[in-house]
C-alpha cells in the first residue's frame, strides 16, 4: 500500500510550514522533488531547503527528478496540458517504483503554496493512480493569497461580499468578471490590469509574496499601474523570474 | 511604541499553527483572548490551547475579556455591525492600556482562519488605532477552504479558470453568482444552496473543517442536499454550534 502526502509549504517564507505539514514530511520515506531546468530552480531550492531544515533522521529519502516539459507549440493548449500531465504522472510513477522497491510506503511531494490552487499536482496524482494505486491524502498551506493580504494588512472582502479569483489571461481575454466587486489575478504574465478602464479601481499588488524579496505597491490602478509595470520589470530582471499576485476592487455595481 | 499582531491559526487543527504563527506569539507580551459568553467559548478554549502548547516561558501574559454583543434589534444590518465594531475597538483599547501599563510592547491577537477573509479583526484594529497608535503585522493561516479542499482532496479551481467566494446570505439573495462555474460558499446560516435548481450542480461540504470532528459529504446537488441538511441539523444538535463551507461546480456557461 502506497500512500502519497501532497503538502503545502506555503509561499517561499520557511516560516509558513504548518506543524502538519513538518510532521508530514518527517513521517514519510520518500520525497520527490522535481527539476524543471537550469535558472528555473529556484522552487527545487527551496522544497530542498525546507527537507533539510525540517528533517532530523535518516529518513525520508529526497529523490530529485527532471520535470519532462511542455510542448508549447502545440495549438491546443488544453490538450497540450493534458499531454504533459501524462508525461508528469509517468515520471512519478516510476520514480516512486524506484524509490519504494517493496511497493509500499509514504512518499510525500511539496507543493508551493496550497495544493487546491492553479496547482497541478491533484490532477497528476490522479494520473498517477490510474497506473499505481495509491492513497491520497491533501495537507493545506498557505496561499499567495493571504500572503498578499497579510503583506499589505487588508481584507480580502468587503464586509459580507463577494471575491472572485481569476487568471491573467482570463483577465485580458474578458476584462473585469461580471458582477465583481474584488478580484484576485493569479498567473499573470505580464499587467493584464492594463485591459481595464482604471476609473474607480484601487489596487493591491504583491511580487514574491510572502518571501524576503517581496515587494508591494498599492493605490489607485491609473496611477500605480505605470509604476507597477516598471517594478516588474526591473525586478523579473533582477532574479531571472517573478510570480506576483494582485487584488483589485472598484466601486460596487449600481 | 505598541505593535499589534494579528495571527491565523488556522481552523482549529493546532497542528494549522505556522511556525511564523507560533514566533509571533513567543514573542508578545500580551495575547488578548474575547469571550463570547456561555455555550459559545469553543473558540476561546481554542486560543487558550494553543497559547498553552506554544508558550513556553513567563511570557505572553493572556488577557481574556468579553465580547460586547453585536445589537440585532437594529434594523440597519450594516450600522449595527459598525457600532458593535466601535464597541469592540473600544474594549480593546481599554484591554491593552490595562496589559501594557508602560504604553509600549508586543500584542496578539490569534484569528481563527486567516485575518483576511470574512473576520472583522483587521477592521477592529483600524478602529483600535485611531484612539491608540500602533504598528499592524499581519500572519497568515489556513483558512476553512484550503480546509475544504484538502478534506476533499479536490482542486479549488478547474484548469485557467476563475472561482467565486461568497456568502450564504448572497447566495439565498441573488442565486447563483453571474458567469461562475466555481462557488465557495461560506458564513451560510443554514443550506442556502436551497435556492438553486440543482441540475448540473456538484457540492462538496465540510463542516467543522479541519477539526477532529470534521464531517464531510459529496456528490450531485440534487441528491446530497438533503443527506447535507439532515447531517447538519443534528450536528448542530450535538454541538450546540456548527460551522460549516461548501464549494458548488456546474458546466460552464454555454
Amino acid at each position: 500500500m502506497i500512500e502519497l502526502f501532497l503538502i503545502g509549504i506555503g509561499t517561499g517564507n520557511p516560516k509558513h510550514l504548518t506543524r502538519e505539514a513538518t510532521e508530514a514530511i518527517r513521517a514519510t520515506d520518500l520525497i520527490l522533488i522535481p527539476r524543471k531546468g537550469p535558472g528555473k530552480d529556484d522552487l527545487a531550492g527551496l522544497r530542498r531547503r525546507i527537507c533539510q531544515e525540517v528533517i532530523t533522521g535518516d529518513t525520508p529519502q529526497l529523490r530529485e527528478f527532471d520535470l519532462p516539459k511542455r510542448d508549447t507549440a502545440n495549438p491546443d493548449y488544453r490538450a497540450g496540458v493534458d499531454d504533459w500531465h501524462d508525461a508528469i504522472a509517468r515520471v512519478w510513477a516510476a520514480e516512486i517504483r524506484a524509490g519504494l522497491p517493496r511497493g509500499a510506503g509514504k512518499v510525500g511531494f511539496l507543493v508551493w503554496g496550497d495544493p487546491s490552487l492553479y496547482d497541478s499536482t491533484l490532477r497528476i496524482a490522479e494520473r498517477v493512480t490510474a497506473a499505481l494505486p495509491l492513497a491520497l491524502q491533501v495537507i493545506p498551506g498557505i496561499t499567495s493569497i493571504q500572503a498578499l493580504t497579510a503583506g499589505h494588512a487588508i481584507p480580502l472582502n468587503r464586509i459580507g461580499a463577494p471575491v472572485t479569483i481569476t487568471t491573467g489571461r482570463r483577465l485580458r481575454d474578458h476584462g473585469w468578471p461580471e458582477g465583481a466587486e474584488t478580484v484576485v489575478v493569479m498567473l499573470d504574465a505580464g499587467c493584464a490590469f492594463d485591459v481595464l478602464e482604471p476609473e474607480g479601481i484601487e489596487i493591491w499588488w504583491s511580487a514574491y509574496a510572502g518571501m524576503a524579496e517581496e515587494l508591494r505597491l498599492s493605490g489607485p490602478l491609473a496611477e500605480i499601474a505605470p509604476r507597477i509595470a516598471a517594478t516588474r520589470a526591473r525586478a523579473r530582471a533582477d532574479h531571472g523570474w517573478i510570480m506576483d499576485i494582485y487584488l483589485m476592487r472598484r466601486r460596487a455595481p449600481a
